[in-house]
């Protein structure tokens, strides 16, 4: 599918100086339009298999890159994992291409093997149109008030929430990002399955405050199993079927608050959904996950045989 | 891809005599792998272009055919139009197949056309595995008394809610579907963009007490942008981007309850979400969708033009 027009004005804003460190992006020296990445101990669970939330990321980079828009959406199918080391190829399909919005089909391949598979859109906002929240961000802390959150649950279960492992994780991607407990303080919103978390990116990636990118916001947001878990009545975290990511508006912050809430689950397989706030209220993006899910219970149990 | 070991011993469940019905499925009578349906008067908008929840719902059945599997999960991209009349062919690639989830993608195809593009996975439920509902239904007057919603949007707008024309229209899926507007009565829940309807199918499609197939709630349920409109203070709606839905408990059932609610809304675009009950409070489905939005008024004044 040919490119639209306005691609080649738009290689110098895409991909975000934010992103490109953030996934070690590199263009391809023999084809500058296809741009790939390496999966480090930063894009990887604590398990070392590629985090989905660094899937996600790049695809929404992928998809900034190749139609010289910001993102408006994606969603990310995880298919198969990679291991570290492994090199992710970025292939971008621009599906439709209008005034206003481009559509993208969006693959992370090491080699002939699909990783990831995305559907999503790119859109310019247009001056006047259709704009407002339908939301309002929970009342909590500010961050600077709220306990480490991988600290306290490594205290519980002995791992970290996204996937346990026994002791202090030397890979995953809170070597780049951390989390806060933010207490609800609103006394109408105790749905078990409703839980926020402050939570930013780390060390030299960001100079702050800097605008979260719509792939920042994605690398940190990928909470959503731990919620559905809790309205279960089970501590637990799960496999990640998918990442999908809608995003609100930009604003410059370094910390966002991820409002998590869950939605059902059946059999194992659950879903829920997170929205992003800034520390001012203002609702940076919503996402949704599907999941399988377990209990660090059950995990532990396995983990013994 | 190989096709999973179960798929030759549930050809007898899917496709779902209801949705074979709803959406016209035939098989390809030299290849009774591939199936595909034609753009009718009840698949389309009022403005006779293919519907979107057509488009999730041929999504839902098609991986529910070759997986053997019930839908867990599909977000379609809604790439292009189709006309009536044309005919769209179900092109399934089981990407994953594992020992309780496939994952697969779906193309809807009008020759080489793309016309949707939809990832998502087809799952058999875990006996024992975490099991929950993170929401609670919203308390709302029963079917029997409530008024019809296309009346009252008509009455005011001279059109319907999903794709607005002038009189009453004699082409759209509410040829085989009913909406009737359900009050909250909860006085917590007075955000402009939370409302309710409640929807059926009709016609001799059903016979009701039937279950709502996931393909026949990801029909009825393409409310969304309304909403959005709704929170962002104008009456209008939207050209969807996606539709997205996630499946819950399946549960007999005729009327299905919408609660749509407004995420947020920058420059034309915008994102909400759907979550389906059963009249006695069971979470049927949950969905998504981004669409680009117009107010009527706006919608109106091109039309004058």
């Amino acid at each position: 599918m040919a490119m639209p027009e306005r691609s080649s004005t738009a290689d110098a804003a895409y991909p975000r100086p934010l992103d490109r460190a953030l996934l070690g992006l590199e263009p391809d020296p023999d084809d500058p339009r296809t741009w790939s990445f390496v999966v480090t101990p930063e894009l990887s669970r604590t398990d070392g298999r590629f985090y989905g939330g660094a899937a996600l990321a790049a695809a929404l980079t992928a998809s900034e890159i190749v139609t010289g828009r910001a993102a408006l959406w994606s969603t990310t199918q995880l298919v198969a994992t990679a291991d570290r080391g492994e090199r992710i190829r970025l292939a971008v399909d621009v599906v439709a291409s209008g005034r206003s919005v481009d559509q993208v089909h969006v693959r992370g391949l090491v080699g002939e093997r699909l990783v990831f598979n995305a559907v999503g859109a790119t859109a310019t906002p247009r001056t006047g149109a259709v704009a407002g929240s339908g939301q309002v961000m929970p009342a909590v802390p500010r961050p600077e008030d709220c306990d480490d959150w991988h600290g306290i649950l490594r205290s519980q279960i002995g791992g970290d929430g996204a996937s346990p492992s026994v002791g202090a994780p030397t890979v995953g991607h809170h070597l780049v990002s951390e989390y806060r407990a933010a207490p609800l303080l609103d006394p109408f919103t105790d749905r078990p399955g409703h839980l926020a978390l402050w939570a930013r990116l780390t060390s030299d990636l960001v100079s702050a405050p800097t605008v979260m990118s719509p792939a920042a916001i994605g690398f940190v947001a990928d909470m959503v199993p731990i919620a559905v878990c809790r309205a279960c009545g089970v501590e637990g975290a799960g496999t990640s079927l998918d990442n999908s990511l809608r995003m609100g508006h930009p604003v410059e912050t370094e910390w966002v608050l991820l409002e998590l809430d869950a939605h059902v689950a059946v059999g194992g397989f659950g879903h829920g959904h997170v929205h992003v706030w800034s520390p001012d209220g203002v609702m940076l993006a919503t996402g949704t996950q599907s999941a399988r899910l377990f209990s660090f219970s059950d995990f532990m149990e396995q983990l013994a045989r």
